[in-house]
């Protein structure tokens, strides 16, 4: 780590590398991209100032030992890998049995180990939240449209339920309409679940779409280091959101990113939805 | 209610109805078969002495009237019907606001809801397992493999999660891979969860068949009344958890239905699973 490095952006899918690039370049900031080959956006990687393999952190290591950055940031999505596959990667840094116990606790534990890993070979590892703050969703969130005394519940629910499930190395989201839970978000992501509950409500009531009611809860965990895997939304989760029938979406004020705020908004209130920040009973006050 | 009544079997879909038609054929007891339409499978058509409409119970409660049977149990799965057309069935016999609280509170209470209005109406409302205790997974339940220790480690976390979500209206199983949790059943049902999990390890590994393990664990929840939707297993769960490349089942001992036994362990031996009964830490232990 030096302080006058640049900003090590290791990027996986998704729109949040792209725009939190874009943050960067337009405020003149010093970085460097490595792109995860299989998983950055080909946009980006035309920013990309190297690529390498998800497994492959001797290339990884590399690569930011040459470009001694002041901050690493691991941003975008990507997929578990297979457990042999994980293990296999992290066996030629660490300890084998300390490895496969960390491997073995879930998705959570495999990014705390890559963040400790990072901080073990000196780097600062930081997160989009605090390289671009006009990411994250301020309290005062809101569209044209607010929410009813059902989705009020609905959310009241979701967040009870966000919160118990906190302990576990489970999703950031779940879908109620009033007090009946429809979703809970797995490994298939945020969307996947949104085009679940579009499934189920159209073998339930044919074709038709008339606006079924529930919301989209989203938000971060009890404890959650938001260095890695901050929940996000963005303009295309409040479309899956319509069709999936849903009234609204809520996200956790001050621990959420919202990829275009404007759009996002804008897309929310064409589309007939609420979309608001809501606070969480678990995490600190937002400090700006 | 008289005592020298039939037993009355309000049944949906699925073979829980015909096995419990079947046994209380076996065992010689006077029982009648009303149907919901466009749910009870055709082959128990056959045994049906009356149909109605799910949301029907003018016609419903009047053939119980005639009946006058000793008890009465609801069996099988029905669709949870849209909101408003359970309130217009519910009102014409309730209070209007004490109907709608009761649907808004979802599946569990909706199910609680018909109990309440059988048992206002002097019915006695009994569960399958009552009827016909054969079909309970007794403790001592399991095939020929045995868990190993990942296996036992998914099954204590799936445990645990199943206790977490007892008070929040949605599914009573999970899908748990060591300590990360794949899926929590919404109101897709087992089979579908299943084919969830199927398609993400699909999608991550290309079509490649090998078993990635986990374990499928299915418990009725604290607190819950089994005389409705008690947790269910058959053949054909252990058949789609071989299809999801899981390891093996795990079920709460005496608190879980097995539909044919014999033949639900002999797929798991021939598939390589394991199928088990485990205590569950909130049930009263079973009594036989």
């Amino acid at each position: 780590m030096t302080a006058d490095g640049p900003i090590a952006i290791i990027a996986g899918s998704g729109q949040l590398p792209i725009q939190l690039v874009k943050h960067l370049e337009e405020t003149g900031q010093n970085y460097r991209v490595l792109a995860f080959r299989g998983f950055a956006a080909p946009e980006l990687r035309r920013h990309a100032h190297a690529t390498a393999d998800l497994l492959d952190l001797k290339t990884i290591m590399g690569v930011l030992e040459g470009w001694r950055p002041r901050a690493v940031s691991l941003v975008g999505a990507v997929r578990r890998p297979g457990f042999s596959a994980l293990l296999g990667a992290y066996s030629l840094l660490r300890n084998m049995q300390e490895v496969k116990e960390v491997i073995a606790r879930g998705d959570d534990q495999v990014l705390r180990g890559a963040v400790m890993l990072l901080e073990e070979r000196g780097h600062r590892v930081v997160g989009a939240h605090e390289l671009a703050p006009g990411l994250v969703a301020p309290p005062t969130l809101t569209g044209k449209l607010d929410p009813q005394e059902d989705d009020r519940q609905a959310i009241s629910v979701g967040l009870d339920l966000l919160h118990s499930l906190s302990a576990f190395d489970i999703g950031q989201a779940a879908i109620v309409a009033r007090e009946h839970v429809l979703a809970v978000e797995g490994p298939e992501g945020t969307d996947g679940m949104l085009r679940r509950v579009k499934g189920l409500r159209q073998s339930w009531f044919g074709l038709r779409r008339r606006k079924e009611g529930g919301v989209l809860i989203k938000a971060a965990k009890r404890g959650q280091d938001l260095r890695v895997d901050m929940p996000t939304i963005g303009p295309r989760t409040v479309v899956e959101a319509a069709q999936a029938g849903l009234s609204g979406v809520a996200i956790g004020a001050g621990s959420t990113l919202v990829l275009d705020q404007e759009k996002s908004l804008a897309t929310a209130d064409r589309l007939g939805l609420f979309l608001v920040a809501v606070d969480l009973p678990w995490m600190e006050p937002h400090r700006d």
